[in-house]
């Protein structure tokens, strides 16, 4: 009977695994933990359980240790709601301790702040208990999913001592989803916000993706898209609104909205939005106040203004700090916050783009109110494979600046390539801004350490749908659990993230773990190599940005196409902004500017980003810049050909259906990373008018094959009213 | 540690239930057979199974029992590919069987068709062999979904002797999806079709799609809207079609597309696309040439022309047989099939729009070619929550006329209200045209036994979408079984089929199915007594046809307009469609008309479709019409009330989540009854000048505001660029 029932159980999961709805569950799937000696190990800290309190927040504390421990442990839980003699795990707030087992912790509280935990192994007696606890229960909820992680990664839970709390204080997911459900730049299906069923239907993925959210740390959520639609603030959409804050708010995550600037016009019937008029201000006021009435924990407004199109302070001859500081007033008295996006460029600046957000914003240095955060992206253009960092950080010490990632893939192969984007992130967080002197890492910068900023944050333009993998890619999951994890700890080694999130996800073999996080480390620089190698940036195709669109030419901003990026012509190629050229380079501190300034010191990944250099230019290699350009692409393709390697060694260690669907995946990758190699090389060819070097694989078409190809309906582009 | 497993067994079951994604399996969950007897009776039969054969069709009937079994049994099927004395199952042709098996099957096989199947009990010397056969690989798929079925509805499995096949040829779904996976009048999210990713990437979802549509028999799916978009039919998306073909391919469904007329333009770049110019018929030979090439079991091509703005054979001066014909040519060869819609209604023709299809179609009875079918929507309007049967059923006894049925609630609450449609298509199929005598039903019509079509068919416009349950609200799954089940019999119970899938869903307890089953088929009723009862129609708000609109009058095309179908003033209400006004009962069958015309033999439900009565004409229950209106609006807000009890009391049978998730969707209903009961009361009100009767509630606001009520994102609208 029991080899049936296990057979049985065995059938279910693998069926589970199969044909249900694999990757639903994320990184929070809980398999059985099959090492024996650490499964008895867990029994025994999980005899029983306290769990002290009886707010929302404890209920699912409650909930996921039901969930997670009968999969993890084969064991429905004990749990009480008072400390006894045989509790063997304790989760509680200090003030709800015991004070016998409150005493047992020192000093170390003092810097949990509000979402903080300790994780501690101490002895009462002779038994040895594990205590989770922190000033708040978002504290307890975070040490718990902490405690489950530890388990799933195979760490031991006996004499533990660990103390953690984030070192940035929003942690922001940025929704660019539509009232209509598409989502701009949305790759994963359509948007999770069913506006037409809400406020009365709770849709269960909403808490799923609560429960998600939290487990990293998550703190805050913007719903809606930067390119606003003001109906969002309707009472008919606020009541909405307010059903997934409730359903969000156990979870420790706070809403926050964009608010279109001409929202007073639209939905106001005010005849300005000019933010110095007395009954615009008093419109935001009213709207805030009304916002929470309903919503008392709101977080604030993002907000896109004066930027692509969308309207702002300018249109009134204002400036951004009259625009920000209007609708931070308006906010301030519920402790919200505004969050002012700096990705401005100017159809009426002939500037360089990639200069004009720090030349616009740094001069408010100081100037806006303290509730407002200035939301800047890793680097001055838009997102690409690979960008120097952004000349905003550190460049504000009075001002709270704020970190914007992008997790959707926009530029980097939509959801279909596997890139590890934490690899990224942390290539930006780690990099060196100089601007208190050496060591002034733009992470110092964002966490306050550098120049005391008092409101710290990081966002990530979310890569999740409805997809019922939520991320369309298996692996575009790892982006979301890294960006978390980051904007939680921006101090933390993404190949450890690496480490974790495929343990939680997939499997704790190490013949598995160590192949799949080469796999994924390597990934971002195999994405580099086959679509923008040596510092190129923009060379997308238009409007949706899929494939290569190097020769786009015809649009009406210059800098809306490629051709203003790669500057490629007979004499060479890369986009002059050393002092000869647009000195973007002098918006960095002075170190950094001279490093980028020479050819021989600016790292070779920045090369083509700040210097335009002849075909034959000399790289470090010996190359000559078109060969090396060349032997990039080829570089990048021959990687993915390597990941579909390594891939399919995998088989023993996924199931059939999830190895399957990642092969699937890598082959549509090699594909449209050869498109990429072929497209660029035939087009920059006509420039360079020079042979491809050995090695380099002939084009599979000609030129005009790939520049006849059009994608209409490619997923992600920006909705018609915009 | 029986015990213990059993409790894990239990959570992991319970936690499927929950948190996972309930609803993805449809009514294929197999849940456990918890009848001991019978399950013992059920592992007896499948002790060992035969499956004879290698296709891929072979493949998915071995994969189905792999899947199905071991839930439903706690036991792993031996599958042997050769038939054992100790084989209980076996399941191969009639030429596959061994001669001692086949010679136990009579002359029943010889009306067996393409697609019935066999399912019998027979003696080998003292053995009792459960037999499925059938002419093809496809007839045994049924056949074993169908013991599966048996199995999951309690049946017994001995002493079977059931022979069944379909009795409507094509049984098909139209799926109203863009490109941009948007879907026209889809309520359950998004297209599944992720043509982003095609034809690489193949989705679990599609061969779980097939797997449904294939368990209850449906075998043609038209992927793309009627209001078409010439692309499909290029190399690129060809290409994508082709992967989705292949996958279903196994499943016997047959892959259609729709075919926009102005195609040979758009994208063949002529400069016309006459029906009657070489040229363009050229030009759809090669087309069709080229799908078959990669599609060799291509359906055909659906056709919406001259309606609604889409171009056809009229925009030439042709007619709809020049255009159907001339692409039916294009098809024969490889054995492809035209559908051609006969939802027509013309801007220039002032005549009741429900006139216009039989005026415009009958008269063509006799001249499309063999390969030609003519689909047509049940009713002359268009998918009410109540129509009369379509006169044009029976009317054209030499055109294969097809059935559309709308399966997606785009006049029935959207996938918020439960409305259990079967009950709505047994209403038609079991009208009686009178075309050839007394006993004339459309089901007669439709499988061609009352006029001898050589082709029939039966499609719905799918209520799929990608939400994790497919189809919005976990109801609406039963009207996709109930559709595929009647396109397979159109004689068959709507209350046994949703006895059927309730069992298969959620429980065969009898605590939980009698109620329920009473409720969805009361369900039906309910909702044309809250929108349209008596005969009212198309009141629905503009657009979205999301809730009430009864007083829009400024839409450009009368027709367009609420107010020409209710033609409410102070004399009274109702479309007189007799005689005296349009005279559109002329096209019935002299009994039918006869009936129509008389509003004392009219029947009730139909009495304001066919005659304009004053308020105070009295109704057969001796109320006044004015009166007898108001109640049936508060009767039906009263019955969702009373499927909110019912439901309230059913939280024993199935899981907390199912139970919470179904009651917040009652709760829309309940509310959005009342607004449609408010909404039109109070507006025709102003005509009526009379109280609201005694038990009808008094209304939550006044007119105004539900004028003001504007809906700019409800879901399912036509795309932007029709």
């Amino acid at each position: 009977m029991k080899t049936k029932l296990f057979l049985l159980l065995f059938f279910v999961l693998t069926y589970l695994g199969i044909s249900q709805t694999p990757g639903y569950d994320l990184w929070m799937n809980y398999k059985q933990i099959d090492n024996e000696k650490l499964n008895k190990s867990y029994q025994k800290a999980t005899t029983s359980l306290a769990v002290l309190g009886k707010s929302e927040t404890i209920q699912a504390i409650k909930n996921e240790l039901q969930l997670a421990l009968p999969q993890l442990l084969e064991k429905q839980p004990e749990i009480k709601s008072v400390v006894e003699e045989r509790s063997s795990l304790i989760i509680a707030t200090l003030d709800a301790l015991p004070s016998n087992i409150k005493k047992q912790f020192s000093a170390a509280v003092d810097n949990l702040g509000d979402e903080g935990f300790i994780i501690k192994s101490i002895k009462i007696e002779k038994n040895t208990k594990l205590v989770v606890t922190a000033h708040t229960e978002i504290g307890l909820l975070y040490g718990t999913f902490r405690v489950l992680a530890l388990m799933q990664q195979l760490e031991e839970l006996t004499n533990l001592n660990l103390v953690d709390s984030p070192k940035i204080d929003i942690r922001m997911l940025n929704h660019w989803d539509n009232l209509d459900r598409t989502v701009e730049r949305g790759y994963a299906g359509f948007s999770l916000w069913n506006w037409q069923k809400l406020p009365e239907y709770i849709d269960q993925r909403y808490v799923d993706y609560a429960r998600a959210n939290a487990s990293i740390g998550i703190n805050a959520v913007s719903l809606t898209n930067v390119n606003a639609n003001a109906l969002i603030l309707t009472p008919m959409y606020l009541e909405k609104v307010k059903a997934l804050a409730k359903t969000f708010r156990p979870y420790g995550i706070k809403v926050y909205l964009t608010a279109r600037f001409s929202a007073p016009i639209e939905i106001g019937g005010l005849e300005t939005a000019d933010p110095l008029d007395q009954k615009v201000i008093d419109w935001w006021q009213a709207k805030a106040d009304e916002i929470y009435s309903l919503i008392p924990n709101f977080g604030g407004f993002l907000v896109k203004a004066n930027s692509e199109g969308q309207p702002g302070p300018q249109n009134y001859d204002r400036n951004h700090v009259d625009g920000a500081n209007m609708m931070a007033k308006a906010l301030a008295p519920h402790n919200g916050n505004v969050i002012w996006r700096a990705f401005v460029y100017s159809e009426h600046d002939a500037d360089d783009r990639a200069k004009q957000a720090y030349s616009e914003f740094v001069p408010y240095d100081g100037k806006f109110l303290p509730n407002v955060l200035v939301q800047v992206k890793n680097g001055a253009i838009d997102f690409q494979p690979r960008e120097p960092f952004h000349p905003m950080f550190g460049a504000m010490p009075k001002t709270h600046i704020m970190m914007e990632f992008q997790i959707t893939k926009e530029y980097l192969g939509f959801s279909t390539h596997l890139v590890y984007l934490p690899k990224l992130y942390e290539e930006v967080l780690e990099a060196d801004t100089y601007q208190e002197g050496k060591g002034s890492t733009v992470a110092k910068v964002l966490d306050g350490s550098l120049q005391g900023q008092q409101i710290t944050g990081m966002a990530g333009v979310a890569n999740i749908g409805n997809d019922l993998n939520w991320t369309g890619h298996p692996f575009g999951q790892a982006d979301w659990y890294g960006f978390g994890r980051l904007a939680w700890d921006p101090y933390l080694d993404s190949e450890k993230i690496a480490d974790e999130w495929l343990r939680m996800t997939f499997s704790n073999d190490e013949k598995f773990i160590a192949p799949i996080k080469e796999m994924m480390v390597t990934s971002r620089e195999a994405v580099v190599n086959y679509m923008n190698p040596l510092g190129l940036h923009h060379i997308f195709d238009t409007g949706h940005h899929y494939g290569p669109g190097p020769w786009v030419s015809e649009l009406s901003r210059p800098e809306w196409n490629p051709v203003y990026y790669h500057q490629a012509d007979e004499n060479g190629i890369g986009f002059d902004r050393t002092p000869s050229g647009s000195n973007a380079t002098a918006q960095y501190a002075q170190p950094v500017a001279e490093m980028f300034n020479d050819p021989k010191t600016c790292p070779e990944e920045y090369l083509l980003w700040f210097h335009h250099l002849p075909w034959d230019y000399q790289l470090k290699n010996g190359e000559t810049l078109w060969n090396g350009l060349a032997k990039k692409y080829q570089k990048g393709v021959n990687q993915v050909a390597k990941m579909q390697e390594t891939w399919n060694q995998m088989k023993p260690y996924v199931s059939a259906e999830q190895h399957k669907e990642v092969n699937m995946l890598l082959t549509i990758q090699y594909k449209e990373a050869k498109w990429w190699r072929d497209a660029c090389l035939l087009y920059f060819q006509t420039f360079s008018k020079q042979e491809l070097p050995v090695g380099v694989e002939k084009p599979e078409h000609d030129l005009e094959y790939y520049k006849s190809l059009k994608f209409p309906f490619a997923p992600g582009i920006r909705p018609r009213w915009n």
